[in-house]
């Protein structure tokens, strides 16, 4: 004990995700390709193209587990980025230069990979084009996931299992390791790098696992199986905690638990202000687990249900059929309770397979996206359009515009509806009577010209993500701006109450849905400008409606 | 004659850039690749090495030469395409895999290029990656470019000079072309695709080049050769025109020369409204004769001097002298009128051999650029403030801060200056005494809180190209979505109606400078919105002085 105390260290750091954890430090450090050079006679050689393939099939099914595992708006999120790792995995040029070098250069596959990678990053290193060079990380990860697979036969692999009650130390943390990690049990994450305001810190608050970033020297004064205290309440992390500290976690444990079960009661409650104003609480919601934890909490109905996740997981267009079985599981299950479906929202950024997006935009998220590409492919909008109308006949349904520029889109969308309708009707297929025409406002123009959207619009929705990157020409996830991404600017407060204002005058509903809306630390302040519907992440519900609790608006 | 009438034909297009045009078509269709396959000896080998090496150099000098002749506004705008081709010819796996093909495949300098080029392309298909895949159109002109100089040994070139008196008809234009066509005297363009909001037609209209778009079976109509009459008043295009059509155009031509006359009355006129209130008009200005042009139309002083041109030319920084030199000049030749120079204002989206900027940004109009990354390197930024600080010494200096979107950043600039300028005292340089420091208003959340924005900036400049683009969250050089890149949207008169307002309850000048700012259909709206300052291409200046004589307030 007294060893222990003597070599206890404090390192500070900011608070991503809020919580304690107390586990082992597995600290990660960027791939090395530290690898035997090792030549093999000719009668070796097919087994070494052998145990190549394999390795590839291996982190090919690695990444399809890892895809498989993610559901609900953490696909969306992640299902991008490994799609795009997937790709590389099949390129057939780096696999056939692989097998050839086994061939020619007589070397083992984990020798040909090695020689073949430092070729691959010789070539980037001396290309100009920033952009492809960049490329080369997502080349380096995804050799780094074959180099693995293929040292598994040669070595103990890491067991997935003894994550579990660790804390990860690293210098960044990818949100795809991320999801990986949380689903085998991680209990925290210690970055070098990073802000409170990167995407992994978002996602480590949805996903309630406490994080520290910021703490400078972390990989250098960490080692590998060292006993950590993890305190992102307090902005520190102690290495090699004494008694002391274990009290204070055992502390903290004991508080969050009753505190979780004082959230428990609030299950039933109804959401008011401390001085009785009705606040509606709605869910973004994509699984069924989903719709479950909002029943549990008590949610008004789904305010944001994505329609993504059918379309960017094939190579081909989900049909009628398919997109309707899946709006009306969600609508069935929310049991009378409204959902509210958003049409599609990819653009050039999400790795469409489908190739609905277009492929060469320099600037995807200021391109052809959301209601912009659907109004372009009539054929596809119509099919989406007649599933969500024949969904919309087992309980009550609203749909979502996404990224309205102006009152003209809802217009055109309005005019495909009256056919769709016309003609489902005409066959006999039962549809739902009344479908409320609603405008996601995330783009500036729609918030300052919102009287004219309310024209047509039926509802809104704010999603404040996409107008404040759009408000602070910032892109909410590149690290390099974002110390200007603040949810608290101004500017943005502005033209939510514009919004909420105008909505009011036009006896129109409007809830926020972004990310701040699901945020304690944000709440009062919307609450402020006048917003009464906020929809979050089921999770985040029951903190939500304490936190409405304890504001006095008069 | 009989015939010719007998064979006219009108055919319907939209005006892109005014102006008539009375000449020979030069049809231009997609790049083919139908070279020879020619085998060669061992002999030839090196012959053809050297020959494949000659036609390099010689694409690379004939874009050199593009490029070059480029100055002004013009240049940073094409430039950085030019930049990014440039880059592909020396890109040594691509030369070294065709001379390899002509030693090993034994074939000519073309053969193997188009059998390099083949493979490329097929690889390119066989990317999922929609960005990378996007990339080889950029390939597929760059060895265009390689085929065309290899061939000019073989045939005769086209002429250059063949191209004075010629209209183009094409699919679509490249700004590159456009710049190479304009100085070899051609009279307009008309094109089957595009819209009046393209870049190109931006372009167009401050080179006033005729332009005529969406022009849809104009390549099948048009044969190379045939006799043409662009209108692009009237937004016609007449193959085989007859004597009715050439007195219609020797008509215009005389009321236009008429016209140029009257323009030219105006140089030395005050800019007044109809009903007397003044109007600054400033000019935009990087080249000499922009100043020259500025003194003859009676402009108030450069309103915004861009330093890109400095950063993008040479693969090292400049350094202090070298910008001093430059600014000095214009600071000069304005003779006591101030010259507004803006800060670098560079981004991911520059091909910026100097890697200032960030290589991998997925939205560079979102990201690092402009005041943002000039933070990140105080040392690049103070030699900048140095040069600027040292030219002022030569007359009245303005410093415009480009993508502001918050007051601390105008601090931070502040801040920078003082040491600057006391360093450059302590040595005894001359400076000079006072310059204004100003904020560029084109990030939206900047317009909004323009109260804080101007506690700390003494004068401000709306931009209102890049202001548009991300109040709309439209690309403004993505042609799929620039139906929705609308100058004349309601939101966008809201904030500079804020902005100009806000400036003048704070005693602070505020200019537009965008695009906008110049063009004869825009400025009555600006100045009812209680614009009073207008920067503009030198060559906009007398017409909309004449537009602004017309226009009554009260």
């Amino acid at each position: 004990m007294g060893t222990a105390a003597a070599r206890r260290q404090v390192l500070e750091g900011q608070p991503c995700a809020r919580g304690m954890a107390f586990g082992r430090a597995r600290v990660l450090r960027p791939l090395h390709f530290e690898i035997s050079e090792k030549t093999i006679g000719q009668r070796r050689i097919p087994a070494e193209v052998k145990r190549f393939e394999r390795a590839l099939a291996d982190a090919q099914a690695e990444m399809e587990r890892v895809r498989a595992t993610l559901s609900g708006s953490l696909a969306a999120e992640l299902g991008e980025i490994l799609d795009a790792h997937a790709m590389l995995l099949d390129d057939p040029t780096f696999i056939d230069a692989v097998r050839q070098r086994i061939r020619d250069e007589r070397v083992a596959a984990h020798t040909a990979l090695k020689r073949e990678r430092d070729r691959l990053m010789g070539e980037f290193a001396a290309i100009d084009d920033p952009y492809l060079r960049s490329r080369s990380e997502d080349f380096d990860q995804v050799i780094g996931r074959v180099v693995n697979a293929l040292y598994s036969d040669l070595r103990e692999p890491i067991d997935p299992a003894s994550l579990a009650g660790e804390i990860i130390v690293a210098d960044q943390v990818a949100p795809a390791d991320l999801a990986h990690w949380y689903e085998h049990g991680v209990l925290g994450i210690v970055t070098a790098g990073g802000s409170p305001l990167s995407h992994v810190a978002i996602l480590t608050r949805s996903m309630q696992l406490p994080m520290l970033c910021g703490v400078a020297d972390a990989q250098s004064r960490v080692r590998d199986g060292d006993v950590l205290m993890l305190d992102a309440e307090g902005g520190r992390l102690v290495v090699h905690p004494d008694a002391d500290d274990q009290a204070d976690f055992e502390q903290w444990r004991k508080d969050h638990a009753r505190d979780q079960q004082r959230l428990n009661r609030l299950r039933k409650a109804p959401t008011r202000t401390r001085d009785g104003s009705e606040i509606a609480l709605w869910v973004n919601a994509e699984r069924p687990e989903d719709v479950s934890l909002a029943h549990a909490a008590g949610a008004v109905g789904v305010g944001l249900y994505r329609t993504e996740f059918l379309f960017l997981q094939g190579n081909t267009l989900p049909d009628e059929d398919e997109q309707y079985e899946a709006y009306a599981a969600i609508v069935r299950a929310m049991q009378g309770r409204p959902v509210t479906i958003r049409t599609l929202d990819v653009g050039a950024d999400k790795a469409d397979r489908t190739g609905l997006a277009l492929a060469n935009e320099a600037n995807p998220a200021l391109g052809l996206r959301g209601v912009r590409l659907s109004l372009t492919r009539p054929d596809v909008f119509t099919t989406q359009i007649r599933a969500i109308l024949r969904a919309a006949a087992h309980g009550p349904v609203r749909v979502l515009v996404p990224m309205v520029t102006n009152a003209a889109e809802i217009k055109a969308v309005r005019k495909l509806f009256k056919p769709a309708r016309k003609a489902l009707e005409n066959a006999g297929v039962e549809i739902g009577e009344r479908v409320e025409l609603g405008a996601m406002i995330e783009v500036p123009a729609a918030a300052i010209t919102i009287d004219s959207i309310l024209a047509e619009a039926e509802f809104v929705s704010i999603g404040t993500n996409d107008l404040a990157q759009y408000l602070l020409a910032t892109d909410r996830n590149n690290d390099s701006v974002s110390q200007l991404y603040d949810p608290a600017h101004p500017a943005l407060a502005f033209l939510i109450e514009r919004v909420v204002t105008a909505a009011g005058a036009a006896s129109r509903r409007v809830a926020v849905c972004g990310e701040m809306a699901g945020d304690p630390l944000h709440i009062e302040r919307l609450l402020h400008l006048g917003v009464r519907e906020l929809s979050m992440h089921p999770g985040a519900l029951l903190q939500a409606r304490r936190r409405i609790g304890e504001i006095t608006l008069a």
